[in-house]
């Protein structure tokens, strides 16, 4: 299948591999590349010399287009942008910011821009500021997440009414099945968080990587909205901040418990008591660390099977 | 396209109109059934008589098979299990309650059982309990909702994996595409409120369906966690519940709050400012105040095309 995704990106599968913090370094995002989706570094945890050293390993692990998310609300922006201009990134997917801030300057370097958004005034941004395509994620995402709290299965439809860009989904997207699902709202590609997280090739602590593992129902919940709404995993940490919900503390307080360093303890330390561990409702379905190339083929088969099973179906 | 959910209810589409309180009486129940889905009565918000009374009025708009939705938890079930027996109701959809309180008393008496729930635990109760068929419910849905806030697009798997019942997807469903969606997910039928919430065939006020139609992405919430659950729009009514919530208000305080009879001041009086008003996020995508045969065409149509849109498609 070719779309208007798999011929922006120039790969052979509408799959893009979140990029996110502590889990997507060089590793992750070669082997989504090499086997044939778009595999991104997670820029968002690394200083600018990290990223350097990951897009120089990157760039000798595959010769297939690979990309870098950048949270542009991050600091050292400029810096970050300048090593992406100089190490020749071909693809930059924007979020956590206006999208008209770097778009035009990185297009201009000859760079495809995405940028991840959560509601239609967004997407709106982004067809003004001339974005190659969008990422949509809905409310069950992992991490950073909108307040409108709109589901993928409204979201999409949303923004497809809304915009013409080629559109991106994300957000509770681990099988080929959901795949399909989310092409059926209109969706062109899907971006996926929570399975590569868990990934072999994950860079993610493997006390958290068993964490995902074992996650049930119910285990993530999008908490800390009176600062900015984020996906957690269930722990001692996240009982702490549920307790402070329940009692009404101020965003102050929120800010207090929260301190420094959170993700990375919990996600590349391990800590899975007091770190944080941002991951998307999907880890319930979740059993096993896999390499990324199983994941890979059953996505594809999983999608495959799915639309094998419409032939001849009409209501 | 025959599946076990038309073989189920005899019925030409596997589309259920949920049973809603105050929005679905007899009128909107049968618009449903003769438009060849099964169309639900609501019990929820009728007195043992007026359900009598819509029952009979049911029965003398449609031939064809139809049902009456019953939240066991409200008061008088006795009585309201009896009508339902006397009059022969072919179907029961059972929820807020367990399972296994009356689904073996109705399907005794050649009523078939279905029962609606919102995670894996609950399914499993159904399948002991020995239901034909279950709803899984997502976050998006209007209403009462479980706690989990698992989105419809990562409950379907999950419950198709757990139990090997028919299962009708509910939660975010108002289009062709949606039940597309929801039928890659593995559901083999879809239950839809909202959309019919605001049928001209609905028996919720027009001030509320109004609102449907006007509502936008983040317009609805879901609120009242430490009572429960329930999927609100957005009205001043809500913005006390926000308050108080913000403020760490105690049960009581929103128990007190919420006070007798506001959902049918809102939905069913049209009081839209000091009202409950229950629907589903899906309303960000209702434009229009629709007869019920319109709804169903553009369900049936939407479907369709999406799943053609499929044919020789592979990654």
């Amino acid at each position: 299948m070719q779309n208007r995704i798999t011929k922006l990106f120039n790969i052979k599968y509408p799959i893009v591999q979140g990029g996110m913090v502590w889990c997507s370094g060089w590793k992750l995002a070669s082997a989504v590349s090499n086997a044939g989706g778009l595999g991104l570094l997670g820029a968002g945890s690394m200083y600018p010399e990290v990223l350097k050293e990951h897009l120089t390993k990157l760039k000798a692990a595959t010769k297939n287009p690979f990309g870098v998310n950048v949270p542009l609300l991050y600091p050292e922006m400029d810096r970050i942008m300048e090593i992406i201009i100089t190490e020749k990134v071909p693809i930059v997917f924007t979020s956590a910011g206006n999208p008209a801030t770097w778009t035009k300057i990185l297009q201009n370097e000859g760079i495809k821009v995405v940028h991840v958004i959560a509601n239609t005034k967004f997407a709106l941004k982004c067809q003004e500021a001339g974005v190659d395509a969008i990422v949509a994620e809905g409310f069950e995402a992992g991490g950073h997440n909108g307040r409108e709290e709109t589901t993928t299965l409204c979201l999409i439809p949303q923004i497809k009414k809304a915009v013409q860009l080629p559109l991106i989904a994300a957000g509770g997207i681990g099988s080929g099945q959901a795949i399909a699902a989310a092409f059926a709202l209109g969706a062109e590609g899907v971006q996926i968080g929570s399975r590569f997280a868990a990934s072999m090739e994950s860079s993610a602590h493997e006390a958290f990587k068993q964490k995902i593992v074992e996650a049930k129902e119910g285990d993530t919940k999008l908490t800390l909205k009176k600062l900015t709404p984020v996906r957690l995993l269930d722990n001692p940490f996240y009982q702490q901040v549920l307790h402070y919900e329940i009692q009404g503390a101020s965003p102050d307080e929120f800010k207090n418990l929260l301190g420094k360093g959170r993700a990375k303890k919990g996600m590349f330390e391990g800590d899975i008591k007091d770190g944080e561990l941002e991951i998307g409702q999907v880890s319930a379905l979740i059993d096993k660390v896999q390499p990324v190339q199983e994941i890979m083929d059953e996505l594809v088969s999983g999608f495959n099977s799915t639309v094998e099973n419409f032939h001849g179906i009409r209501l």
